[in-house]
């Protein structure tokens, strides 16, 4: 019996809506064994975008501001919501752009990944943009100020060792780029 | 005028409850900059913690399941809700015996992070867990049939490096852990 099949959705109710940030589903599944689950919940959010930053001198780029998520004021690196039509990339050199004033020379995949694994929630989209420099004034429209400043790979690296990153997808971009980084 | 201080909650509204799978709060907001948000979403799901198990042959012991959220069948780790009163870590123990029969000879945090940089999500505790071996068979009373492999930490750096992870927790892990071991 291969073990691996996919689940069956029987019904798909969206229980909560606010377009768009979040839809929130309720669904009926049966399983490969015939197992049914009458209440499964799926949250879908919108995809986005994640920069690691690298400036020309080898320094990386980062972001100090608060985060309504934790409630705190964190350390982390530009991103944003992909716009309709745009692809992953080009939001994540838009919003570089927009919240740091930088351009790179050039740009790699460091992959992307589902922020939930059972309730899929968004797809975080990460890249690694290189040889940054600034071409104009930060213009983010967010909702603050934010505070630009920059670390070496070496304070980075205790940074991420001491486990004081609080945003998940933030350790992640750091750690892959950083581990991108010794395998060359 | 320090840019940094935390916004205001003025009112907060359960729009969507199902406990204790998730909660959804519409809340209206002041920045310290006087500006209000009208409508600010934040879900909250459950903490849970997640295992890097390093097998006594210096293998990493992994589980091929087929996940709800990405929908397709996906390589990733040990993990999942913290039971009442439980810490991280003994959950993190508990997951890892259950879900692989494994026990592990010593333990490190590898950090904490949410899912969520706006709107929280769940916060995932990460461990690594070194010296493992199989103590029992597995037990998880999971939804589905997991399937346990092992891969090298060469062809792990290489399916990370191949951005081949649809989980965004599992690449963290997976990053981070190898990071640790790189620095050591």
């Amino acid at each position: 019996m291969d073990r691996h099949r996919p689940w069956k959705t029987l019904t798909s109710r969206e229980v909560y809506k606010a377009d768009p940030w979040v839809r929130v589903l309720d669904e009926r599944l049966e399983l490969p064994n015939g197992k049914i689950v009458p209440s499964y919940h799926r949250i879908l959010l919108p995809d986005y975008s994640m920069v690691f930053p690298v400036l020309e001198d080898g320094r990386v780029l980062m972001i100090r501001s608060y985060r309504q998520g934790p409630g705190e004021i964190v350390l982390g690196f530009p991103g944003g919501g992909i716009d309709a039509g745009e692809t992953p990339e080009a939001a994540a050199r838009r919003e570089l752009r927009e919240e740091t004033g930088h351009a790179a020379a050039s740009w790699m995949s460091l992959g992307a990944g589902l922020t939930g694994a059972n309730v899929r929630g968004a797809k975080c989209h990460m890249f690694m943009a290189l040889g940054c420099r600034k071409i104009a004034e930060p213009h983010s429209g967010d909702l603050e100020e934010q505070e630009l400043l920059s670390l070496s790979r070496d304070e980075l690296a205790a940074y991420l060792q001491e486990n004081r990153f609080v945003i998940l997808a933030y350790a992640a971009i750091a750690a892959r780029a950083l581990l991108e980084w010794k395998n060359r």
